[in-house]
């Protein structure tokens, strides 16, 4: 018998999610039935993603239901299997929720392979965060070698793959993020050519000194208004990639950005893009990436916690501006 | 001799111009020289960007400096040419500006055959309105046979045209016009599939009901509430031409989307065009565009109203929503 800790939904929360919003339960893990397998999660991907996720409006993917266990990408390793497609010590990324154990019938878990690459990296750099950077700037930023990349949460686990990846493609790129600690570790160690730090300066004088000629790509991941900003600062044909809006998820009513009207004199594009819709293509972006990160040019940095009697301390670290990388939680 | 009343700009307003804005002058009109052709102009066009025109912020074009002849297409003919291109009694369209004689070397004017086609459809469905309307819907709409378009300002010069081209690509037109006069119109004449009278009724409800399965495309001339409305009703991929924004021109700020968190949902896109850069195509566009008004599938109204003098008065008529069809000064 084992027995399985694991957070379920409890309300829908308006505003900021207080600490009832979930619950910790644990049950008896059933017994595997044909075709299903049995996973010990061993890290929990923690996402800004997951605010949307409590809501119950329509949005990319349905909301967590009630009493359901709440949604999480994982890593885990298969302890029983009854499926021909996994075996015992397999490896998996996928969705098994913020628990200590999920059973499955395996749609959605695909094996990683961890002796080149850190078990944890498969939840950040080479899971969701790292394939929203990957997809979002490249296919939907479309950048060029030569390109202004401007960044906001520059050093959180997407705009910090993002910054990379652009510097990889020989583009400028200045990262915007919050404290002289983060802005160091943008410069220092992800090599970004410069970095606006929210916290200490006007962003858009920072945009005028460190992007005197423009901006052809914004990565958004905070909207408000530091998505206002850049827009005033967009050279002809710009893209900006909406890729999420930290700085509304909380918030009862998300705000506009009111210069939008630069989209129109600077034939500039806003498009949305979402990760899933580039599933068939993350092995390629996965191959690149393991490659880039063996040789150096792509470092990850993961922001560990433990225990899932934590959930909530950690989630917390999320919007608040304490995290470092990837927050992830370990089990 | 002859003597040429002009409108020029007195100062940069704030909000709605005043009519002290412009005032009226006139002076001789000046010897020709070589190389230069002089036109007496017949039509002046009168449209909503002329509000940006006057701003002194960066914007598509330069604006307009102040003591400078008011900036506006025209229609007129030559009646006196030291330019080998052009002879008297061509009939020209180009920037005479808001005057009764224009000095030209004959750079940025175009000649027009008007004998298929009235002339002050030159300067309405094949002038700008109908280049912005052309390149606007097909050009960065995308729109395909059966896509559901939504068009604000359906009424207007531009949203007229639009939504008839939309019909003619074989998709679903849906208008939004203030009042019922207008919207019985844009469907009876037009032949939209709907109206929404956003003076009498809930945009959001109007487009619910109209587009019960969502919108493909919307075309936005006037920003604001109706831009933030229709983002509610994205479809997946949907695509926003930002052409204009009537509601914001007058505003001291302007008021930006609240909803823009629809186009990641959705991974819909929002660019900005202005029609300047499809220059180059304009004469296709105004071939195939001719024999849609000869074959009778598109249809071109226009409002004239007559001299100079009462250019304030007229130019008025942009924004109080009083003008039908495309708003023409004739002199």
């Amino acid at each position: 018998m084992i027995d399985n800790k694991f957070v379920k939904l409890m309300k829908r929360p308006s505003g900021f999610p207080s600490k009832d919003t979930w619950s910790h339960d644990n049950e008896q893990v059933k017994a595997v039935k044909d075709g299903e397998i049995l996973i010990k999660n061993l890290y929990v991907s923690l996402d800004p993603a997951m605010r949307g996720w409590l809501n119950e409006t329509r949005s990319y993917i349905p909301p967590v239901k009630i009493g359901e266990v709440m949604r999480a990408g994982t890593i885990g390793e298969v302890i029983e299997s009854k499926n021909s497609k996994f075996k015992k010590g397999d490896i998996l990324s996928g969705w098994g929720g913020v628990q200590q154990y999920s059973i499955s019938d395996g749609k959605g878990y695909f094996k990683v392979n961890p002796t080149q690459i850190p078990l944890q990296t498969y939840i950040g750099t080479l899971g969701m965060p790292g394939m929203t950077a990957y997809f979002g700037i490249l296919e939907v930023g479309k950048i060029k070698e030569g390109d202004t990349v401007l960044v906001s949460a520059a050093a959180g686990a997407v705009g910090s793959i993002v910054g990379q990846i652009a510097k990889i493609k020989g583009c400028k790129v200045i990262g915007i993020a919050g404290g002289k600690e983060k802005c160091d570790y943008v410069i220092k160690e992800l090599g970004f050519d410069g970095c606006i730090d929210y916290k200490n300066e006007s962003v858009k004088r920072g945009i005028k000194r460190e992007c005197p000629d423009g901006i052809d790509v914004y990565f958004d991941n905070v909207g408000g208004e530091i998505l206002d900003s850049a827009l005033v600062f967009l050279r002809m044909g710009a893209r900006i990639v909406i890729c999420g809006a930290i700085s509304q998820y909380n918030e009862m009513s998300a705000k506009g950005p009111d210069n939008y009207l630069s989209l129109l004199v600077n034939r500039a594009t806003m498009k949305g893009m979402v990760v899933f819709d580039y599933a068939n293509k993350y092995p390629l972006a996965t191959k690149e990436m393991t490659q880039w990160i063996i040789d150096g040019s792509l470092k990850s940095k993961e922001d560990i916690h433990d225990g899932i009697e934590n959930f909530y301390e950690i989630f917390k670290k999320l919007f608040n501006g304490e995290k470092k990388g990837k927050l992830i939680l370990k089990l």
